[in-house]
């Protein structure tokens, strides 16, 4: 049976060979680790995290290469803001779209230190009224952070029109670009925001196990590490360096994953970020107009495939989403994810909490017959039902 | 030129084919995330890790896989540790050869939360005398946390004697295996510690970006999470889920470096720890015996092999040694750490503070010829100088 993967918001897959054969070349080639020696391959890995900085602060238009800050995940840049940066008294206001990367270092804060979380309403759709941030603004309000799309709907939030509310401002910004860095216009300079937390391994076709976070100059500054400790620089000091990277980058780095980000983000350069965007709006597009001639079929979130990230969540009457994904894996081949989405959130948001959703999320790799296929497997599965 | 490795305590060099192989076969035949699709391929993602898992509570004497836990770094396994315990008005005791993964985080919670850190003092050759332990412990001592070997002059430490002191008492107690992980002796039950803080990139033969810690029953209880987010489990959830590994395993994992982890550690168990260990202390014992007979040569740390980790540290008479490893890698292709190596604090120590050591450090890759090719240049360059 042929596989269709459909959980691209979930990781890339397959893996780009590209990809691959980065990780294996540093392996084989340099496999040393950047700032722990002055040897030559040493030096060789510094120059290759070097390289991916400076590759990831011009495709997210970041003033400077040092701005760009490697983490192992975008839930740990995440909690790396939330935690380095609020304090008692703080509020913070976060959309109703939400994950638990955002949801559970802020509940855990609003207990220890006493944070004020606002959640700003969005509509059932998941889109957020960008007026909604300026009337919620107060005298504490230190940072609001928003995803830029939902990993539940797919659907985009105003993050440009809410930067320009904020920018000028002393309220922090923070944007979770999770589900759009390497398909959408992430522009860090434009979003005028203070961080942007993204992952490697999905749309930027990395491996698992790398991420990143950009800070502004002034978030460098105020930001307080999540993690303290070696870093090649000032050996002789027992304060964590002040400077970037190294403020926030301690410990033996994830080098293989490096090499295999940078890959990736060369893949797509190559591609072109246009045409990614627009193939996946057109896969997008094409699913949702299928879904329309299904019976029984509730579609969440947008539906202008323009305006989502290339994620749709939907249920299907009288069917559990878990058994649905099940079948759907079982008698046709077709990779999808039930349930939660690591965000109930967004799910009390959209209606669908708690049972959840099926989510079909598409990406480079997939073709208009995958989307074909994916709809006459659900007509199929539906008449079944009926 | 050909090339010889000295510098294993900073990282495993050549990586082996199986290693690299590991990884690319996660990347090319599994490639998505464990516990985040029903789907057979994250399912399979789920069994590498859970199997790795299994490898390391093996290998560690660990009662249950669940008790441990993956992680970045050994180095945000300290900090998970030092964040997730100490509280205000804490005592914690740590020895005077302490890597800055402990000393930075440290100075940090004795400034934020009025952690008192006392440091017990070692000797000159970086040794413990582990009745200091047992005199230093006061009522509001909360954590020993002990290097199990110090990355600059490879000394053990009495890590299972403090244990035994410590054993039955509220105090917990934490050994940082950076440095032994694979090599010697590291058996979580018989340490009677609480946390054991490993890395992968080491002695346990894996890629750099994988680490982990293993926690005991009332530790993990304890312990706060460094990180809150999604872990693919009670997504419903605004709280982190309280048990293992989950609490302390939120965001996609670094499954390629899990990959490369368990196939590092399948490796060493092939090779048998005691030919590792008899390995290392013959080459250790060569490097000594050498050296003894090289003029103008001071060695730090101890001089019994069998009571070192593989790492030498030492200075030439009238020749810097950033500039002495220099010369070793350009006229000898021998890769070496000069300077103070992430560990001030064991350089005040051992009388080498600010200017630091020439670090030499032994894996299974190196050979007899290695040592003599090593002893020959330092004696070339000896007689230089003369």
């Amino acid at each position: 049976m042929n596989t269709i993967y459909a959980d691209h918001a979930a990781t890339t897959y397959p893996r780009a060979q590209e990809v691959i054969d980065a990780m294996t070349a540093y392996m084989k080639e340099i496999g040393c680790s950047p700032g722990r020696g002055g040897y030559r391959r040493s030096l060789d890995a510094a120059r290759l995290v070097y390289e991916a900085r400076m590759l990831l602060a011009e495709l997210f238009h970041v003033p400077q290469p040092e701005q760009v800050v490697f983490t192992p995940s975008v839930t740990y840049s995440l909690n790396l803001v939330l935690k380095g940066l609020l304090a008692e008294g703080d509020q913070v206001l976060i959309s109703s779209m939400e994950h638990n990367a955002v949801v559970r270092p802020l509940t855990r804060l609003a207990a220890e230190r006493g944070i004020q979380v606002v959640q700003l309403p969005c509509r059932p759709d998941g889109s957020l009224e960008p007026g909604q941030v300026k009337r919620a603004l107060r005298a504490n309000t230190r940072l609001v952070v928003l995803t830029h799309a939902s990993n539940v709907t797919g659907t985009l939030l105003p993050v440009y029109e809410v930067g320009e509310i904020l920018r000028g401002t002393d309220v922090f910004y923070c944007i979770d670009a999770a589900q759009t860095a390497g398909v959408e216009k992430v522009d860090f300079t434009d979003l005028h925001c203070d961080y942007l937390a993204f992952t490697g391994h999905k749309s930027l076709l990395g491996p698992p196990g790398i991420g990143g976070l950009c800070l502004s100059a002034r978030a460098a500054e105020i930001t307080k590490p999540l993690v303290e400790g070696g870093t090649g620089s000032r050996s002789e000091d027992e304060y964590q360096p002040p400077f970037l990277p190294d403020k926030f980058e301690s410990g033996t780095q994830n080098v293989p994953g490096v090499a295999g980000l940078a890959a990736g983000v060369r893949l797509l350069q190559a591609t072109g970020l246009k045409q990614v965007k627009a193939k996946k709006t057109a896969l997008t597009a094409a699913f949702l107009a299928g879904l329309e001639k299904i019976p029984g079929i509730t579609v969440y979130g947008t539906k202008d495939a323009g305006t989502s990230a290339g994620v749709v969540s939907l249920n299907m009457e009288g069917l559990d989403n878990g058994t649905l994904s099940l079948i759907l894996e079982q008698a046709y081949g077709i990779m999808t994810r039930s349930g939660l989405h690591c965000a109930p959130l967004a799910h009390k948001t959209i209606g669908t909490f708690p049972e959840g959703t099926l989510r079909f999320s598409f990406g480079l790799t997939n073709t208009e017959e995958d989307i074909d296929a994916i709809l006459a497997a659900l007509q199929e599965v539906a008449k079944e039902r009926n």
